[in-house]
């Protein structure tokens, strides 16, 4: 689309000042704070530096573009360099730059989400934006064979070396080789060094051995603008993901160029002073030549006024504009009509499926993913493009789902509440950028039984409940199972529905409106003298029966369901009118502490053996569990 | 050392039969308690046949001889193939079969550590058993190199296809081939299926070059016991870590042979039946033709002698004995003696790296590995061969550790308490295992400042806590922490030790002998009226100085130090005498909520700034405190 011709030359050579100007601006930050990391930054400047002025496709009037190229810093620690391109392409000032890593400045210390222009997700927890690049050009995928091309953008991650050493980023390339993802380019920073030394130290790795493994067009390059550049032009031109892998020096120009030491040393003033004159930079802060900005924004206004209009052309004529409509207009939530559950003998997990089903039906922005557990989690969207899956990747599956949801999607993924643990990072991350994903956990207690204690969960519950931002669900029965669709889908932020594994029973007491005020009375009472049970999720029927079975030998008691716990407004001492309050829960009882000391639980790891075998081992029969709160009400 | 001969060849006849009774067996199993998983009992029989009756080198008078070979069903849900061995060696009977997946049996419905003969780790949760074996082999080839070859074995591990698509089994085998851990060999279960489907749905990837750009020795083979067994041969010859990829049919010999739903499909009567008659074998249950059996065994107690014989003339000739008697005797505890803290001004972190590796001096026992933070966590021991590092692989970290922990070594384990998430299933195999390793966490909370969210704990510490079996211990200052790693190491079990990244705080109040107790008074009152504040970590610094100053405006107040939860053996509502007491945290309220329902916490997540400005922001300093404190007050 961009021919490299002479004014491209001419360029090439201001590209020498530009990349050491990013170099310096980045220096100047880190120099002014005391703080930062200036081997990356030396480093990699001139990949990030030729990306933006040669390739990447943005509208700077308007940043939210729905075809706009994307690009993840994953190494989130080279913040500032991206904190430079804001500056040249004038989306920050010097101001801003002097407050790196000062609070509420729109340059903290890693990038992060609605916070500073042109950071698609917050990265600094290595491997994640990998995942979410991963994700956000598998969305590309799915939009360009559903919009005829309309969108098409390039989704551009970079990450270390070192990086490439966790887990999830293996997950998620393998993912996006067996997806083809072609308009995916990963560049790696390739300076063989991590924080504690030489890469070889923990590493002896063949890396492109690797990446052709996992069907990858491999571009091997210095870190001269003008070969990036090609490299870039190569990659694009690969039906392919492709990988970029970039010689670069560490902490280049300083007197640790090359030596792991760079990552995090702070320049003294001396130092500073030195690298400045090894730029060829004058040694003042935070000056920068209006030419290399006038070159460097030229270039990138230039592709802006193009891109605009071949999207407008292509989108005008589309004959079924619904989807883009919708990313456009951000229409992420749903209204859940009052959809009416099968009353039929069916698994929780069953009525899950049938209702995640009927939304999708009405819902396109909805892609469900599963950890290789549709079969058992009942996630599947019957007959559609819309499953994703992910093979027995619970964490890349996270990072990806992200992803999703930064483009506008509201994807779901589903596996067992035990195997949670493995996605938690990128949950973590889905909280903090306040996503709109929805994780289904079933199998979510002991009640498993045959699989034993490592598919248990015991601490997951009281876990997850404990992030940020975070809802849980955890509904009883069908009914609940409603009011939980609906509060979920009706604001576009994270969340975890926990379904049980067998769990079949209907109460006439339950409602789909008590999720919405999060805890609320199931059986009431009218006398004087009453015990208050609490629980929620499956153990709630057992709950249900022992209260009737208490009421029979006169133990008045009224029984409150907990389906959502962060959506609970009330003043919670004053539900309980003054009266002994007992929480049940399969979870450890840490879960319960939030609403009474007096908790019945399980702080030991689960066992193998039949669901009933194992109930009784922890006490939750009818009779062991009636003999308990006697206890309470004896002590 | 074993030849194969004419004798082995008559075997190869017994063994069709052989296998095909140890496929059968499984069956019974399943059927018999219409709860597990045939398609691999099915498919994967031939591998673990193969290996045990010509290939495992175990001691059946001494199954923890310590030279033993060592082989991990990573695939756990293929256990009723390891129970069958187990019952041909005499070391399970038909009951314990019979018993399959039953309460309290000997044969849970995954292999668990210490229930189960020849069980060296609990496995199920998929990827784990991967990172064990390579624990387990990476300790083996550190005690060649310190025992002139005494200790020698080999560790196999059998894993399925699918469970290569766990970042963890990526991590842990790239780790593999950079120690280029030679008596590693790893079977590759290749059978083309998922739970969900067709591997092919989920994963393109050419597993031979995976395999060479991680240095591995590759070998194909089918599933026939003549071809395993060279196979092995080949794997053993090798001056590599070996993969041995055998290709065999999911549910061979059922219906469903070949069929992703052979995974977990109980047959029924008809089946069960069909199944046998393929099988060649008579339609009951639980009879096994004494000729495979006594073939089998007189196999493996051939080279039961050989191997016992060879280790004691090795053991007897050998200088330094130390390691190896150590290791023997179980000798994994360790009495800290009274180790006078530095007292000069020193940050926790450099505390902790001094006390390692004062007590790593005279405790051989001890490893420690980073995920590439030995720089900053300050773990590194010193001029020793004893440091592991791990790379940015948090993950396999605590995989592998756990592995070392299972024969014998106390290895320590160091990252950012941020990223413990990332190793949080591995952690919570250590718990349930019950192990003895060690997690150093340092940067404890948001006091971490610049760096940000993504760095800065706030669930991490009381999420930890919730997990069973494992202690967490948070130290304010070096007289504690010398309590923390007496503690520690008096026992051997699995632990976390919290600390934060800058604080340099001593109080000539605290003590090291509080940490046994879990929680005491480091300011006392004896007066009547007073408050009792609850803290531990960093924060109890603030607090310390907020005490005295509410003292100066006529507060009496007393302050709690809780350097471990999980120690504290009192009536905890009972310290409190009736007083009102508040806790102060950095982490989320929940965490002290099983003290009191005054918390003062930070229930969002953290923010990039400096220290000061981050601790302002969320009220920790000692006038926003104090002033928090007397709104409880004055309620």
């Amino acid at each position: 689309m961009f021919n490299i011709g002479s004014k491209e030359e001419l360029d090439f050579e201001i590209d020498k000042l530009g990349v050491n100007t990013l170099r310096g601006l980045g220096i100047d930050m880190i120099y002014n704070k005391k703080s930062g990391h200036p081997g990356i930054v030396l480093g990699a400047a001139s990949i990030i530096y030729t990306l933006f002025k040669y390739h990447m496709n943005i509208d700077l009037d308007n940043l939210d573009f729905i075809n706009r190229d994307r690009f993840i810093l994953s190494a989130g620690h080279g913040a500032p360099l991206l904190y430079g391109i804001d500056y040249f392409l004038g989306l920050l000032d010097i101001d801003d730059l002097k407050k790196l890593r000062t609070i509420n400045s729109k340059t903290p210390g890693h990038p992060e989400k609605d916070i500073t222009p042109m950071v698609e997700v917050t990265t600094g927890l290595l491997g994640q934006g990998v995942a979410n690049a991963v994700g956000i050009s598998y969305g590309e995928k799915y939009l360009r064979e559903s919009t005829n091309k309309t969108i098409d953008y390039y989704t551009y991650v970079l990450c270390g070396d070192g990086e490439l050493e966790e887990g999830i980023t293996y997950e998620a390339l393998t993912l996006a080789g067996t997806w083809n993802l072609n308009k995916l380019i990963v560049f790696v920073d390739l300076n063989n060094n991590t924080l504690d030394g030489s890469l070889d130290l923990s590493s002896h790795e063949d890396l492109k051995k690797r990446f052709e493994s996992i069907n990858f067009n491999i571009i091997e390059t210095d870190d001269s603008v003008k070969n990036i550049n090609e490299a870039i032009i190569n990659a694009k031109n690969s039906d392919k993901p492709s990988v970029i892998l970039v010689k670069t020096k560490i902490g280049a120009y300083s007197s640790l160029e090359g030596n792991f030491k760079a990552h995090g040393s702070i320049p003294d003033e001396e130092e500073f002073f030195k690298i400045k004159n090894n730029l060829g930079l004058i040694p003042t802060t935070f000056e920068v030549s209006e030419e290399v900005i006038n070159s460097f924004k030229e270039k990138v206004k230039e592709r802006s006024n193009i891109i605009k209009e071949e999207f407008n052309k292509k989108y005008e004529s589309l004959k079924n504009k619904e989807l883009i409509d919708k990313l456009i207009n951000k229409e992420n939530t749903y209204n859940v009509l009052d959809i009416k559950g099968e009353y039929e003998e069916k698994s929780l997990r069953e009525h899950t499926g049938d209702l995640l089903n009927k939304i999708a039906n009405d819902f396109p922005l909805i892609l469900s993913g599963s950890a290789d557990l549709f079969s058992s989690c009942k996630t599947k969207i019957e007959d559609s493009n819309r499953n994703i899956y992910f093979g027995i990747r619970e964490h890349a599956m996270g990072g990806i789902l992200n992803g999703l949801a930064t483009i506008g999607f509201r994807p779901f993924g589903s596996t067992f509440l035990a195997f949670s643990d493995y996605l938690r990072p990128s949950l973590r991350m889905t909280a903090m950028m306040n996503l709109g994903v929805t994780y289904i956990f079933t199998n979510d207690s002991i009640t498993v039984g045959e699989d034993g204690p490592t598919h248990e969960p015991i601490e997951q519950l009281p876990s997850l409940e404990l992030i940020p931002n975070l809802k849980i669900y955890r509904p009883y029965d069908v009914n609940e199972l409603i009011g939980c669709f609906k509060d979920i889908l009706k604001e576009n932020k994270p969340s975890c529905l926990i379904i049980p594994r067998n769990n079949k029973e209907i109460s006439i007491s339950t409602s789909s409106k008590g999720v919405e005020s999060g805890i609320y009375e199931v059986i009431k009472n009218d006398t004087d003298n009453y015990i208050n049970l609490i629980s929620n999720g499956e153990e709630l029927g057992l709950v249900l029966k022992v209260s009737k079975n208490l009421k029979e030998i006169g133990i008045d008691n009224r029984v409150f369901s907990i389906p959502c716990i962060k959506n609970i407004k009330a003043d919670i001492d004053s539900l309980w009118k003054g009266h002994l309050t007992i929480g049940i829960t399969l979870a450890s009882v840490e879960y319960l502490y939030k609403f009474t000391k007096n908790v019945i639980g399980i702080n030991t790891f689960g066992l193998s053996g039949s669901k009933e075998d194992v109930l009784e081992n922890f006490g939750f029969t009818e009779e062991l569990l009636q003999s308990k709160i006697l206890e309470y009400i004896n002590k």
